[in-house]
């Protein structure tokens, strides 16, 4: 990793899980700046809009992490069943090492600050990325391409609506029960 | 309705629309005031802690509706589908009606102000709340209580997620396609 790429990793990771813990109205410039270790200059070289492009970029970090556990569940699965079976064990796991009090960067973007209109876009193409990365195994596995982008899109809207529920729980178990209550009982 | 009962509804009503359009970190006491039409003397009458009462009872006053909705939606449903499908068609006029850009007060909450945990417990309520609504008419439509309950918490587990996804796309259309997401095509 070059330096460069170091510095900015460092501020979108640190924004991003502060924005996770404290919302975006909650975080400042100068709290993200001392967790990154990095000085004001580069902040502003990376990220000319500071705060905003922070939160778009966090709001990126995310959905790439996202696609990237999509990627680990189902490159080897032998169906769709058991893809969304992984994915959501793994992000229940996920949910147990985060703290269930943290919120999801992507949405704390859309109620918070102050750019509404390019934050949404931001989360809108996130939830777009994530629908398409499902979608794509779905039609590897054998689905046609309308209904593999209906099971992605049904899967995700699940899985937010499940990690919603478990945040006001704080608990994950309602993520491990999610693929039962999609596909009804597994069979034997 | 008398005029103690009025100055608290108008309160929480106000409340419940800045913070849904704002946030609670963006909405200050003086506009909630202002929009309606009550003294700050009369504010701390009915919520002592000010604006992190006021949340609880805008997240209070949401799942209230909520359950509305649903009473209207099952109360004379024939089956549990036509009761999801009669609630899913009319948030979604309600989320037109709202303007899709608006916040979930009930999440609002969540994400925002410095009163979390407090905040969490209220939100986790309002879920506990809604669901239970759901699954009597599950129960009052045939089901065994704990498949009733299954039935109802998968329900608002969609419902949550399409409603994020809404959001997002600023497009209610995701609601509407919920009875299908969840239990497959609509038969003849």
């Amino acid at each position: 990793m070059t330096e460069e790429a170091s510095t900015k990793d460092r501020l979108v990771q640190a924004a991003t899980r502060l924005f996770r813990q404290r919302g975006y109205d909650g975080t400042g410039l100068s709290e993200i700046l001392a967790e990154a270790g990095v000085p004001k200059g580069s902040l502003y070289h990376h990220f000319p809009e500071g705060k905003a492009d922070l939160a778009c970029a966090a709001a990126d970090w995310t959905a790439g992490e996202i696609v990237r556990v999509i990627d680990d569940s189902f490159h080897a699965a032998p169906d769709w069943r058991h893809g969304v079976t992984t994915f959501c064990y793994k992000m229940a796991k996920l949910f147990d090492i985060l703290n269930s009090a943290d919120a999801c960067p992507i949405f704390g973007l859309m109620f918070d600050g102050p750019d509404q209109a390019r934050f949404r876009i931001h989360a809108e193409a996130a939830f777009t990325r994530i629908i398409a990365g499902a979608s794509h195994y779905a039609q590897t596995l054998g689905m046609p391409p309308d209904t593999a982008h209906d099971m992605a899109e049904t899967f995700i809207i699940g899985f937010q609506g499940g990690w919603t529920l478990a945040r006001v729980r704080r608990n994950s178990d309602v993520l491990r029960s999610l693929p039962t209550r999609l596909y009804g009982p597994a069979s034997a």
